[in-house]
């Protein structure tokens, strides 16, 4: 039977809007918690890809492995694909799973979410930071979301929000070489006030070692101690979180001291050289 | 006999400048030809005393070992005490020489001398870097030194250049919470042209990972890649290397990237809180 000739032009639906690409990663490791939450939550607007490491790397900095081989397996969840596990950093498996692993570019990098608050000083410790920041450098738009407790935490509402904002950013992109640090308070999603796009506080670790001997009588030490906030401007990231705001702030890798550099000029460095 | 009477008031010499006391550290590990040619020239103006990595740790970013313990040992060269070997990071060794192993707070923290540049995009990975960074963090005025070669390197300029700047720095100080990062041109000294005070350059690693088969079979990647520069003005720290002058960059370790804060507190992320 011939089709039936329209006599109208139906107005055709607009195409459903491309997937997105979202690449995710944590420094908590592969069967974290966080990194779970998250990916449920992300799987909601795009095609997620995993590749995390296969145990937890905190305070790894921006870490990466030069010197040894990155070996690389497959990690399951109730026997389903979940992602990559990488001997490695964070900053390794994102680089990785750029160069080697994706087989189409993300759209966007999404990294946490971590556990424990990665604000003020501590963003440059932070290997939740550092997946994030290596994205950027790819040339890839990318987040970091922390929640800020280390009790009892409950990622939903962080992965919820970290969902929202990697489908807005997916969509609208960032500027160069900017990344977006995100810090979500641990309270009750009703309690949460708004989002305060903020700067990175000034901070210090009172630290110390605890000196101790291990069962042999040798001599070990064991790092502690207490953060202290320095400046507590509402404008800071540390402060909006305390405030029950989540937190949104723009890093990027330029660490140039501008201020400082302009100073240091008058200083004649030049005669260190001559002399 | 009584003492005899002077008629004429002697001068008395100027006392002798207080020591210097300098703490030095690296990535290349405390056995590294770069940090023994730089302690030669440091214990010329002051008191040095040495805490470093066992071994290598090359591109550990600003990486701190929290979830280990920390042992540290004696190292000694030709039979002599030469410093401390923390089995941890470049970071992890300052913050143990200030909060544990130092009996007097140090004027100034040496790191280095690195084998290899540490110059833009590099700066982010570098524990050489890390380690003068984790100083200013603790309030000491710090310097990084890098000598720009991997190929047969005679560390004694730039070692000569650390002990004048450490000299200078020692007495002047820096502005709070900046650090120094010094990159010394692999060339005779009589080539070297003067200093520049520069910024950290854009450049781009265009890494790869190679997929090899170990003995028995099993896949794994390693690293490898050429830096791209993409910034080629010459107040950039590649350039002025390049150029033949020692780079000296002021860095700071406040991340916030101020010009996409203002942009992005137009994006009314408020609404990702409301919907």
């Amino acid at each position: 039977m011939a089709p039936k000739k329209t006599t109208t032009i139906k107005k055709l639906k607009k195409p459903a809007h491309r997937k997105l690409h979202i690449l995710v990663s944590n420094d908590d490791g592969i069967d974290a918690p966080g990194i779970h939450a998250l990916v449920r939550e992300l799987k909601k607007i795009g095609e997620v890809m995993v590749v995390a490491p296969d145990k937890q790397r905190s305070a790894v900095g921006h870490a990466i492995t030069m010197n040894y081989p990155l070996r690389v397996t497959k990690f399951f969840k109730n026997e389903r694909f979940f992602g990559y596990a990488v001997e490695g950093t964070p900053a390794d498996c994102v680089k990785l799973a750029i160069r080697s692993l994706c087989e189409v570019k993300p759209d966007i990098i999404v990294s946490g979410v971590n556990l424990g608050s990665n604000t003020a000083i501590n963003i440059i410790y932070s290997g939740t930071v550092s997946a994030a920041t290596e994205g950027t450098i790819l040339g890839i738009p990318s987040i970091a979301v922390s929640l800020t407790t280390f009790e009892h935490p409950d990622f939903s509402y962080a992965a919820k929000f970290a969902r929202k904002l990697a489908a807005f950013i997916g969509k609208r992109g960032l500027p160069e070489a900017t990344l977006l640090n995100v810090n979500v308070p641990a309270i009750e999603a009703k309690q949460i006030r708004g989002v305060k796009v903020t700067r990175q506080g000034k901070s210090r670790w009172d630290d110390k070692f605890e000196l101790r001997l291990d069962p042999n009588n040798r001599e070990y030490y064991w790092l502690a101690g207490k953060l202290h906030i320095i400046d507590t401007s509402a404008d800071t990231d540390e402060i909006a979180v305390v405030n029950h705001y989540v937190s949104v702030t723009p890093l990027h890798y330029d660490l140039t001291d501008y201020e400082a550099l302009k100073k240091i000029q008058q200083w004649k460095l030049e005669k260190l050289v001559k002399k």
